[in-house]
C-alpha cells in the first residue's frame, strides 16, 4: 500500500505543439517536462497523466471519414438523431459489442474492453481544419503508456508511472469524467479491503481506482478548450507495479448494467 | 466560464477530530484551516472538499442498527449474499427505487436522487467501537454545503465553494471513486458546448463534471484510512455561482440504466 499523502500538486505541461501522425510523443513530452517550471527533477509516486488525442494522433489512430461508407443502419439511425452517419459507421466497426443505441446516444464496448459513449471515436482536438477526421482510441493504451514511460525513465533516470486517460459519461449523472485508458507503473486499483479504517474497522469494500481519480484531477489542470493534453501528477503516491488497465474492468458477464 | 488553470493544489486539512452528533462541523474546519499551513488566507476559485461521514455524523445521520427490525425479504437477501440483514433494511427504508438487487450487490435511488450502491449507507469510519452503527447520507447535502460555506465566509472574510463528496462505483469498472453529493458557491457541470475547442472546432457535446473531479482529486489527498475527511482543492477554478447537485442528476426517464 501507498504512502498517504497530506498534499497533492497537479502541473499542466507546457509547450507541447501539435501533434502528427508519427511524432515521438515521449521525446515532446520529455522536452514539455523540461521546460515546465517544477515538473523536473522526478519524484517517487510522479504520474504523468496523457490525453488520449495526443497518443491516438501520434500513432495514428485517426479516421478520415471521407473515406467511410456507412452501413444503411448507420444512415438511418444519425438522420434521426442529428448524428454523422460515416462516424456512427466508425463507432460501430470498432464495436465488440452495442450496449445502448438508443435517444441519440450509442454506447459500445471497445475492443479494449472499454464501455463509453461513441466507442471512444472522438471528433473535437483532431488538428486544425479537421472536419473529417476521428480519432479512435489508442490500440492498446497499456503499451501507450509504457512506451512513454520507458523513454522517460530512460531520459531522466528516474522512475515514474503513466497514465493515458480519455473523458466518460456515466450512468445517472450527467457530464464527463476524465478516467484512466492505460497504465504502467502503477496498480489502477488500491485494494483496501483487510486494512483497518480511522476507527480500527475491518473495511469490507473499499477498493479506490486511483488511476480513474488521478486522470480526473489531471483534467482539473488541463481543461478542455486550452491545448494542453499532458499533466504531472505529484503527491498522489498511487500503488506502484506493473500492471494493466484490464484489472479496473468489469467483465462483460460479472456486470449488472450490460 | 472560469479561467483555464495551469495548476491545482489539493491539500489534505490537519488537525479535525473525531466528528460526533450535533459537532459544530463548520467551526471545525474552519479551525482545521487556520492550522494547515498554506491553506489560509483563501484565494479565489477555493472549493473545500468535506467527505460524506463527518457531514451525516455530525448531523446525526447515523442509524444503530439494533434498533432496525429486517423485513423478512431483506432477511432471506442478505443471509444469501453474506450481508447484515439490518442494513438492508435501513437502506430499502431509504431507496426511492430500487435499481439492481442481484448478485449480492444492492443498487438503489436514494432521496436524494442518487444511484449507488447501498443507498450510500455506510458502515466504515463511523467511530469508535462502532460495530452497529451505519450513516446515512446527509438529507440535503446542498444544505449542508451552504451553512459550511456561510460560515467559512463570515469567519475568514472571504468567498469560496463547499463539496460534500462520497465514493460511489460505476458500472463497467471496479473500484469507487469520490464524487459531489452536495455543492455550494459553485456549477457542478461546465458547460462547454458552444465553444471553441483548441482548434477552433465548436464542441458538441462536451460538458466537465468539474464538482466530481474535484471531488475525486480531494479523495487522492485524503485516501481511506487516514482519518482526514476534509481537503482544500485550490487552482481548479470551478465554474463559480449559486447552484444544486440536482443539476448533475439525470432524471430515471432519461437515464438509460434504470
Amino acid at each position: 500500500m501507498s504512502a498517504d499523502p497530506a498534499r497533492v500538486e497537479i502541473i499542466a505541461l507546457a509547450g507541447l505543439p501539435e501533434i502528427q501522425a508519427g511524432d515521438d510523443l515521449a521525446a515532446l513530452i520529455g522536452d514539455a517536462l523540461a521546460a515546465t517550471p517544477g515538473a523536473l527533477p522526478l519524484a517517487p509516486g510522479d504520474v504523468v497523466v496523457v490525453t488520449q488525442k495526443v497518443v491516438s494522433k501520434a500513432e495514428g489512430a485517426v479516421v478520415d471519414l471521407r473515406t467511410v461508407e456507412p452501413r444503411p443502419d448507420a444512415v438511418t439511425w444519425a438522420e434521426r438523431w442529428d448524428r454523422d452517419p460515416r462516424a456512427i459507421e466508425v463507432v460501430l466497426r470498432e464495436a465488440r459489442r452495442v450496449v445502448r443505441m438508443e435517444k441519440g446516444v450509442l454506447i459500445t464496448e471497445t475492443p479494449q474492453g472499454f464501455v463509453c459513449a461513441n466507442g471512444g471515436v472522438d471528433a473535437s482536438n483532431v488538428g486544425p481544419a479537421s472536419g473529417d477526421l476521428v480519432t479512435l482510441l489508442p490500440v492498446d493504451p497499456d503499451a501507450s503508456a509504457a512506451g512513454i514511460r520507458a523513454a522517460l525513465r530512460t531520459r531522466f533516470g528516474a522512475d515514474l508511472a503513466v497514465v493515458i486517460s480519455d473523458s466518460f459519461g456515466r450512468p445517472w449523472r450527467w457530464g464527463i469524467v476524465d478516467v484512466a485508458l492505460g497504465v504502467a507503473g502503477l496498480h489502477p486499483l488500491e485494494d483496501l479491503r483487510g486494512v483497518p479504517d480511522a476507527d480500527g474497522r475491518v473495511m469490507k469494500t473499499t477498493v479506490r481506482a486511483v488511476a480513474d481519480e488521478i486522470a480526473s484531477a489531471a483534467e482539473l489542470a488541463l481543461g478542455k478548450t486550452a491545448g494542453r493534453p499532458v499533466a504531472l501528477v505529484r503527491g498522489a503516491n498511487p500503488p506502484l507495479g506493473e500492471d494493466s488497465i484490464q484489472s479496473a474492468l468489469i467483465p462483460a458477464d460479472t456486470d449488472l448494467f450490460r
